[in-house]
């Protein structure tokens, strides 16, 4: 299974947050914009037109949590979602596997655990530009998250 | 309701191939990656966390639909989707709409009509310029996307 995207800085989807039935959230290792995550599906699937009707519904609820989650911790009115597999298209005979990047966008700077984050290219693309955060502000974010997620749910 | 996208290069959603209950399929004005898409919802909503259950199902079917379509039509591997509504919050009091970008990407060169489109970013994230097609090869795309989209369908 393929992990490497286009807004990885380990080749990696990152640190697990949580999952549901069907996928997995995880804290993506670049955090150039503060609480962008990757959610993944768990089982080995290349392509979006084979998602069941289960794994749409499923995702669905993700994003509802995640985007509820995030504003309430943030505070953010724009999110970015995208499902892009550019990165593992590199090499020869790629096998890309199913994942959708979340990315929270800030019109103001944000501020976390005595860090500022702003968004130079807020109302712009995002850009697969690296930002690594020290090791426990990270997972500060994962635990708060994880909070938030369940909260909402 | 807002019209303007990252990837439009006359501040719509492009010309109406086919509709579902929910959602109206765009050919976008921007045809730099030829097969671009605007997937737009067709009530007023701004943020994905407010889709219901059948809207996502829907948009479900419509991935499936979308990638078998333009896989047969045009031989791509490769489609970037985006829920993104970046550009409309560069103004102030933004009103986003709820829509995705569908991005066919090409390792090869792809003919259509007598024309040939590459695509240099293959691999990486598609670029926001633009390219105009003739009114013509729209149209005979348009109506080349919509047959493939019954006969999936």
């Amino acid at each position: 299974m393929e992990r490497i995207c286009e807004y990885s800085i380990d080749s990696s989807y990152g640190d697990l947050i949580t999952e549901t039935k069907y996928w997995e959230i995880f804290l993506a290792p670049n955090q150039r914009y503060l609480g962008t995550c990757v959610v993944s599906l768990k089982r080995d699937c290349g392509d979006l037109k084979d998602l069941n009707v289960e794994e749409w519904v499923d995702f669905g609820k993700i994003v509802k949590n995640m985007e509820i989650a995030i504003k309430k911790l943030l505070g953010q009115d724009l999110f970015n979602w995208s499902c892009l597999k550019n990165s593992v298209f590199r090499k020869d005979n790629p096998k890309p596997h199913v994942h959708w990047h979340f990315i929270p966008r800030y019109k103001d700077i944000t501020d976390f655990e005595g860090l500022k984050f702003e968004d130079p290219d807020f109302g712009y693309l995002a850009k697969p530009i690296d930002r690594n955060i020290p090791s426990n502000v990270r997972n500060n974010l994962i635990e708060t998250i994880k909070n938030n997620l369940n909260n909402v749910t």
